[in-house]
């Protein structure tokens, strides 16, 4: 249930709420906004202690939540999470585009695409350092090496960097090097990582699993949030259907869908979402005419020498246009580049 | 393959070619463009006689068809097709929209709506007669009467019709009152009813199967062209997935893939391919974006009264502001509404 | 609702339900058993008119159907459906299976598969005619001509035919010709041929849609029940999924779930299922063991030289081998083939 | 490529053939089988030194492999693997049954599950004591305390114990306590675990992701084969399609499929890949028809006060039953219970 506290309530009557609702064992998340702080009580049967905390002078309302996600829901928070990174915030007006190669493969082509995007009016580098491939006998990244050239590109371009954790023993590391942490796919639904990731305050790109529903999805994100992280990016890339000329199905009602249901920003992969380079575009406006707060994007200066996804990178030039023809759409739809 | 003719063969040429092309026991299809004239030739290994047409003066290139849908495909035909019903022309630098309830109720309620649609700025009027429900106890349309219905509410409000037949039996009455005959989901694959369909002249609205690949869509439409009919208007409603919060999932994706493939028209119908009212808006905007022509809306002045569909029908005042807000995004893409 | 009504009830007294349940605007469906008789009673709302018959001496309880589907479910008719067809049985404790050509292409191979399938303890011959293709290109099945090769192989080996009628306009001559008529996974939800086969007596193999839901799939033997024909059997064919080494994934889970739900008999096509010979023998021991009633098996005398689905035929020793092994699986649950 | 040595070939000869494998920059992954040794060579390229070994006196002959899986395809080892566990084996003649509580609740209720199901024939307890659930506030498992009670309660009863591991730090642990240890379908491409796992040289128990491809399972294999373990039993529970009347579509293909391509042992868990009590016996006839070489069962002295799963967890003497039942169906394949 959710607790909202009435306006002007001092930080002493704050926290006699939460030692109440610490003593009858439920767990509290305190939301502190411009005029209220609310306050989400999570715990089998709390609802029923409600009329204990209705019964106090500060409290102006208790609600419960209907949704299976509590943190994660409008209901929880009515209003849109914005998140800062530097000079980069994610759930604003403004249309972010995170983008990079596939894999980092070494600094030069790192520091040549960075550089490209940035000049195009990317916001945020992405780059794997650790990759996730099917086969073992695939490269599977340059790990702790790639860290460093990211952070080192990051420097020198200004540029926030985003990077994939695979495991909770990489996630010291690659918090020390990377601005934003991100959970692949294929590691939605693995709760260990997202607890430890949820201990951190990083911020959190967390990709839809190919198979997950999207409520599947937003309470993979509530186990972050009840770990202690508020700062989770929602992204979808895409998910496995019958159709076989793209690599997955881009589920875009997914972005509508979570607007409706959550307050967290929302961002889609059209790279990963299609595997086609000519669908990118077409696909990255359609996913801001739908509400996306931003997108993801594999650039590659030569796509047809890339270690990984080469099929689905798009060279500099084509990148330009993306930026060019999403500026249209943002405008279209009340928003910014 | 395609026989291209050089600019300037004279009728004559044309014939001669065709007949050689009969001769041999192959299909021509002739497509007579403002410079030159191109004959598609269909028949199994057609492609091993292209020696003989080579070798004609009056032929500039033979080139083979490598997908498995011929005439439909761009390498058959690499200017878009322009479908004219009416005063309306689908496929053009307009973005057509086609708004009406889900099934034609009675006189009254379709003749609100068509005004209503009209004043928003929908183009042509939709609206079942033949109703196909997956239960034989539910509502299963008017038949004939809401035929005349429709036919009476185009007279007055100017708008052509678009409406299904799911029989052949039903062909020659819809094709009396309608202006386009729409083959519905279900009968995407009954392959009698579109070579029926596509021995008419009538403009078809084909809509993608639940389980069909984006090529087995355009293999259908193959089958209403090799039976002599090329106007055909393809549309995305959605297909079959996992994800349960939505009824079925919109494959946007699908209308950057058919005009990479072919050059027919493509709309986007979000009231099926979402089935939730508030979707509708979102996945509308996302459609224009990713390039699609028109859109297929169901309107009802009370959906929560409709026989049909109610939870996926838009009230006037939610239709008039998607149209607004379709118009920015379809100016972002260089059309217009 | 049903109505049951007491043991030893007059056929007078059954009319005067039967004229009540129409009086009230409701349509009947009378079910003869050996002790009892049963009457459906469809109609919306016919619930709500319950007491009306509760209060008549003969009947015996009043019950609703819960499921969506009435007609086809257990809730109306408790015992198996069995249907003969000449000699054969389906439904009973003997396990059916029907084999033969994909498509018939010539009197010769469909006498010598005939003959072949016979011998191994095949009891129904199938083959089609007119033939479902995906391409407009590709051979459409011999027609009227096909019909007649069944027929005269059916009169000179004994085995009753099993074809696809694919159009309501085919259906009076397929009729004429075979002994079931099958409704291909392409038309299961076409219902106008669903309603035309209804009105017939002829037995009724109806093969599920790629995408549809088990109820969905009972809901489309409704219309045919619901039209008068109660000889229905129901074939799991395989169904659309991501998966991509089979042409489809046979859902044998299928199997369970409709003997629960329905009464209706059911047998299973791995050939279709699968689209690879080497999976046809493990996939029908597994269908028998689940509880299918039967099997439909394409066999050729030489595969490889078909003119279509030859990936997925078996040749006569293969079949010969399916025989056996299926024969071990009927006698370990307790049937026989 | 694999390489297969002459039979009598000495130890210093096939040590000599492994040091020219690494001297090449490749990785031997030796097989010694009753009569011949083989060596798989994996590296990118690696078939491009074959003349190198097919000059060696003791090489009999060198073949390439086309699969993109190498030391789990039948091309690398064409006989079945057979996988010893304290007195079990798996993959031999005999089907071998897992069953217990989806989670380990207490001792009392794992004791008492554990000596029904061994009474009834199963031959390994199943319990999980790390518990991926799909919301943070669900029953997380019972932990260590989980595993204590599974290894007092194998002490007792004889049986060897499976159970999972979520977390590459939960690894050291679980191998501590248990016999075989679980991958479930979440992390089928949790490839950090993956790796750690193939480092033990404990039996592992990998579940098929629900929205993996056969060949993508495979691969997963492959990475723990690949780090040295290969005692990998693989388990088929389910894939996510559009059905909803069962929690998952069970695919029964997959059996017959990895039987086709590969030697490792498969068995099947109806229990998650139904989610309905109702459909797990016939569904484990129909495993063990297509193949499998085991099940795994949940099983509940109390399935509807169970804290996760009671829906699909049998009570003891359905157990009893679906024992009784597979044993008639191995007979009828060739095998035994």
């Amino acid at each position: 249930m959710v607790i909202t506290l009435k306006p002007g309530t001092t930080e002493k009557g704050i926290q006699h709420v939460i030692e109440k609702i610490k003593e009858l064992g439920f767990t509290p998340h305190v939301s502190r906004g411009k005029e209220r702080t609310i306050i989400g009580v999570i715990g089998e049967n709390a609802i029923r202690t409600r009329h204990i905390f209705e019964a106090m002078f500060i409290v102006e309302s208790v609600t419960p939540i209907s949704k299976p996600f509590k943190l994660v829901s409008r209901e929880f928070k009515g209003e849109d999470t914005v998140i800062k990174i530097k000079n980069v915030v994610i759930g604003g007006k403004k249309v972010v585009v995170m983008a990079g190669p596939c894999a980092v493969e070494n600094r030069e082509i790192l520091l040549e695409t960075a550089r490209a995007v940035k000049e195009a009016g990317a916001s945020i580098l992405r780059g794997g350092a650790f990759k996730p491939r099917t086969s073992p006998y695939s490269f599977q990244g340059l790990g702790e090496e790639g860290l460093r050239y990211l952070a080192e590109v990051s420097k020198i371009t200004g540029l926030p960097v985003v990077t994939e954790a695979m495991d909770p023993r990489q996630l010291e590391i690659v918090c020390l090097y990377a601005d934003i942490i991100q959970i692949g796919a294929r590691n939605m639904q693995n709760f260990d990582l997202l607890k430890e990731v949820g201990k951190t305050k990083k911020p959190v790109l967390l990709k839809r699993g190919m198979a997950a529903t999207v409520k599947e999805f937003l309470m993979s994100a509530e186990y972050i949030l009840s770990s202690g992280n508020y700062n989770v990016i929602l992204c979808e890339r895409g998910i496995r259907t019958f159709e076989d000329s793209t690599r997955f199905t881009l589920d875009l009602t997914s972005v509508a869908l979570t607007q409706l249901f959550s307050h967290l920003p929302m961002i889609v992969d059209p790279s990963h979402g299609t595997g086609k380079r000519e669908l990118v575009l077409p696909l990255s406006r359609a996913a801001i005419a739908a509400g996306a707060d931003g997108l993801l994007i594999e650039v590659h200066p030569r796509p047809e020498e890339a270690l990984s996804d080469g099929f689905q990178s798009l060279p500099f030039d084509n990148f330009a246009q993306l930026m060019g023809e999403i500026k249209e759409i943002a405008h279209a739809v009340g928003r910014e580049v």
